[in-house]
């Protein structure tokens, strides 16, 4: 399947879909406070393993108990299919 | 702290302390069966870093979902404190 | 593609194309010993991400700085491609 | 030993010693390009156990091969000799 940016329509949709998420028109983005440290990193570890595997990777960032994901599809310079995939793969790790 | 061997009645009392774990005289042992790998690796990988921290490293073995962890203290050839608290700090992992 | 064993002459001829790998007809086998417990287990997290993507686990075992790896297609019960794909990627790690 | 803050001179020193960082008065950063997302999450495990070892964590992001490190002590507001001890053991995992 050719990859295609999500039309404004479907972008708006996620809001429902995706209540965890920030969305907007180019990016998802969802925040974590974890325990600890170790927590934080076997969750960054469990979202790379995803992320590998459908070989379509988060932007992330972690100070100690927090993690920050945001997805978007660089290739398009926006929210595709891959997004709402991999933002919902995630929402299952928990 | 010198670290020394538990003595056989220590060794018993973990088998109320640590009833999760199979104690014997030179090791502890657990098994933990997964939903997936990246589950089983997420875990995997908190026990790593629970285990750097300690300077204390767990004899381990994984297939898919399956983790085996085995705690033994080389140097000394048997059981000591050092693997009683990281069985401790593993058991508060979940 | 179905997968299937491999046959004898395939498994023989993996004894050039893996030189690294202990091969017999049910599985391929290596060890590696790395210099401490952080680089044994970064090593580790890239084969699980290797193996995650490909949807085919090693069993693998660690103590400290040792990493036993041994690959077989369970499903078949011997080795198929999977197992010799994977072995080459890990090969790769290197 | 309490930690402190460096002095304007200790900063400056890092110049010299740690030229692979850039130094500013209140951070050491560094940016890494690995070859593709494995390698680069290797890595980032790598030093997530060293962070953990010695309770002293990085802000660090990363997208796909791409990792960049930022070094500051949080509860001084500024660099301290941990972050320098950090940074050394992130250049010797290379």
């Amino acid at each position: 399947m050719e990859e295609k940016l999500l039309t404004p329509d479907e972008v708006n949709s996620l809001r429902k879909e995706l209540p965890q998420w920030e969305v907007n028109q180019s990016l998802l983005r969802r925040e974590w406070q974890f325990n600890n440290f170790i927590d934080a990193f076997g969750f960054i570890t469990k979202v790379a393993l995803l992320a590998e595997a459908r070989n379509h990777h988060p932007d992330w960032s972690n100070i100690y108990a927090q993690v920050i994901i945001q997805l978007t599809t660089h290739d398009l310079g926006g929210l595709s299919h891959k997004d709402v995939e991999l933002a919902k793969a995630i929402n299952l790790l928990e």
